[in-house]
């Protein structure tokens, strides 16, 4: 199991309903793939989010966003924290 | 107050005593500036860093990775959060 720093760009003027509404459709499948969606944050300024996760694999991660329609930009495994 | 997420670039190689050790320096000055840094995030392969943080302003934030030596590249207010 890994820890993932994904980030999506082009989320401009993102409300927190919509922020809501794309964490909790990746909570309803998460578990198909293995993976937890702990946190996102969202800077609807600059349109970047954000998502703290755990999973098997960078790919379950994304599969997960692209199931649920937002595929990431990036994702980073965070291997270390403090 | 608001919530930051900041990124630091260029970080390849980061170990977890040079994570643990700047985040140390950021917490002992920060109160000086307002802020709290609650946690980091390092990716060592991409060189990534990623700190989360409450504060009066994003250059209060800046002011505390500069006096310590590493100013971040990216700051940005994460209004939004679940």
């Amino acid at each position: 199991m890994g820890t993932y720093m994904d980030v999506h760009h082009g989320m401009k003027g993102i409300t927190s309903q919509q922020l809501n509404q794309a964490h909790q459709a990746d909570l309803a499948i998460e578990k198909e793939e293995g993976v937890h969606f702990e946190h996102a944050w969202a800077d609807p300024e600059s349109g970047t989010v954000y998502c703290l996760s755990t999973g098997p694999s960078p790919e379950a991660v994304q599969r997960v966003h692209e199931r649920t329609g937002h595929a990431a930009d990036e994702i980073h495994e965070v291997t270390l924290s403090v």
